[in-house]
């Protein structure tokens, strides 16, 4: 742990919000805007972390729900923590579980994300109160009890240099009331769990979740009461709306109001549309599994849109996806290799696409920074 | 195309048929004995070429019947042959197709390698006679004729260094005089397959196939009539026998018969008991699929035997598969780490597992080829 974590604010754009920063922590910097990708268990899907490294992903996104449950986090302390369990020498941030276990009692965290969730019943979940959600783990069956205070020593353990406080995530069809109620509790949650934190700091930032659906006034509410507390930065989560439209309008009136001496993120929200359309709005992180499940889908990025590498005319196409690229695969196979590798369903082809799609993502990052360095967004 | 193809015999062990020689091709040296893994589709499963070269293994065997249907050996010419579409600069091998057009007709390759085939109806294979086999493409349900020629000349096509002349794959449970006739037709089929690359053998090298069963007066006929041909090597191939002793028997009975000053290869071989079975009988490279399918299975190879990585106490096992092993694998991941990607399901799991097993496979014929330089084997 060399260098506490700090935000450096580089440059605030006179056209918008958007701003380019620094956030530095005790593995090293992050360059913002930037794009997290999602390893939920410890790594991405069908990739390496020393290749994820070399790469150039600043900060990589586990799930404390998935690490608790497999291999539980008490072994993950004893590897020495996340970042030498899983061989990551830079910036990692956890989760707190919530949205996870909540996704199990509403509905599936996509249809959740995507407020599409109507509550289930679910026998997974057998208790929720002010103190925390009782669960049966889908692996061995076993109750677990997650609250403010488990859930931050278990990323206590998982050691992630950015940690999230255990909130609860109201489905998006709740009535006003519930939803007012819920946003208290999750508040009562957050300090819960700043407080645990604020025990054994261990060099770790923690990250404070706004909520409130996507009601203005309780987003604000959130806030407002979370700026009161001293986090090191501030997440967006919760319901962000049905549709794109509703989470643009939302974000656009949330990340303004943000103290603008911290570091922000926006939870779970990274598809290219959507980093186009917040990044003006001055959102400094984005986590999303997306560059990722494109490729297990076959769709590679390029500057000229996504590209279906399963596409007839690609049979015959010997260069690669883009010329310009310098990854990996664009360095080595062709789009017919690719198109091949998908065809005959070859593993490796998944692993292939990841590793453009996520380069893609680095260099993506780097030209709009380097955009509002120019105060062009 | 550099150095014409040669075999060069380093050392002839005293103890018993074993050799260490190295096989020049146009693509690089082959040290021999050695081991030759499977890459069908034109990459080994889970792994990507590039890799695959890092890992140090010689020679890659890929599939003909395979890469005609998909993508087509046309395409494979179009992007200068195999070596510069799969991104591959070290040797390659491919076979005639014959044995997976045959095992269409017979039963599983599986099953039929192991001698457990059966006839069965296929309608995937439409005609049989003295030109060659027609049939029809699982993928796309095009009607393919493969014969001596169009097995060649689709070889020509992928451009290997080291290809194989179409042959018919009996099945183990055929009568005598079928068998007689067979070994006949192969023959004729063997020599046509010469004829035809003879005419243009573009630096590629072919390697007879020795076929008979498990019939020895046979498989002495097959020696006999092939080496009086202008092969450039000799392949044992066809059945095997039904258990391992008869194919230990089987091999001991055929390698010492071969022409010594050409180099050979065991078709389809490649366990770890039948490689320390079968040097000693003098066989200079065998391919297998093993170290990556026992990979995805979850069983690393190590010098204390076999290991399943989903085993219980690696949970906590802080340590690498081998202490002492160079891969990348062992290099930055633990085996606590390997055994919780496979428990969560992980892609990257059967990469990582994979590297190992093709590196200790690297490593383990080194120390064959050191111990038949001592005379030891």
């Amino acid at each position: 742990m060399t260098e506490p974590f700090r935000f450096e604010l580089i440059h605030q754009s006179k056209k918008s919000h958007a701003r380019v920063g620094r956030i530095h922590t005790p593995h090293g910097i992050i360059d913002t805007p930037n794009f997290v990708a999602v390893g939920t268990n410890g790594t991405l899907k069908s990739l390496d972390n020393h290749l994820v490294s070399s790469i150039g992903l600043q900060l990589m996104f586990c799930n404390t729900y998935h690490l608790l449950l497999q291999p539980g986090t008490e072994v993950v302390k004893q590897a020495g923590g996340l970042h030498e369990f899983i061989n990551r020498s830079m910036p990692i941030i956890t989760d707190s579980g919530g949205f996870q276990v909540f996704s199990l009692a509403y509905g599936s965290v996509a249809s959740e994300i995507k407020s599409q969730g109507t509550k289930k019943s679910s026998n997974s979940v057998l208790k929720i109160n002010d103190d925390g959600v009782l669960f049966r783990s889908y692996r061995d069956g076993q109750k677990l009890l997650l609250t403010p205070e488990t859930s931050v020593r278990a990323q206590k353990d998982l050691g992630a240099d950015i940690i999230i406080p255990f909130d609860e995530l109201p489905p998006y069809h709740i009535d006003q009331k519930k939803l007012e109620k819920s946003l208290d509790r999750t508040h009562e949650w957050e300090k819960r769990s700043l407080q645990e934190h604020l025990k054994s700091p261990n060099g770790q930032a923690m990250y404070a979740v706004v909520h409130g659906g996507i009601d203005q006034r309780l987003r604000k509410k959130s806030i407002d009461t979370l700026s009161n507390e001293p986090f090191d930065g501030y997440s967006v989560g919760g319901s962000l709306g049905k549709t794109k439209e509703e989470l643009f309008e939302l974000v656009e009136f949330t990340m303004p109001k943000l103290p603008k001496d911290k570091p922000n993120h926006l939870l779970g929200i990274g598809d290219l549309t959507s980093l186009e359309r917040c990044i003006p709005f001055g959102v400094d992180t984005f986590d999303s599994s997306y560059p990722t499940k494109s490729a297990r889908h076959g769709v590679a990025f390029t500057e000229k849109g996504p590209l279906k590498l399963t596409k007839g005319s690609l049979k015959q196409t010997f260069t690669p996806i883009e010329e310009h690229c310098p990854c990996h695969t664009c360095k080595h196979y062709s789009l017919a290799y690719l198109h091949h590798l998908f065809k005959a369903k070859e593993l490796t082809a998944l692993t292939l696409c990841s590793i453009h799609n996520l380069s893609y993502m680095v260099r993506l990052m780097e030209r709009y920074r380097q955009d509002i360095l120019l105060d062009k967004i």
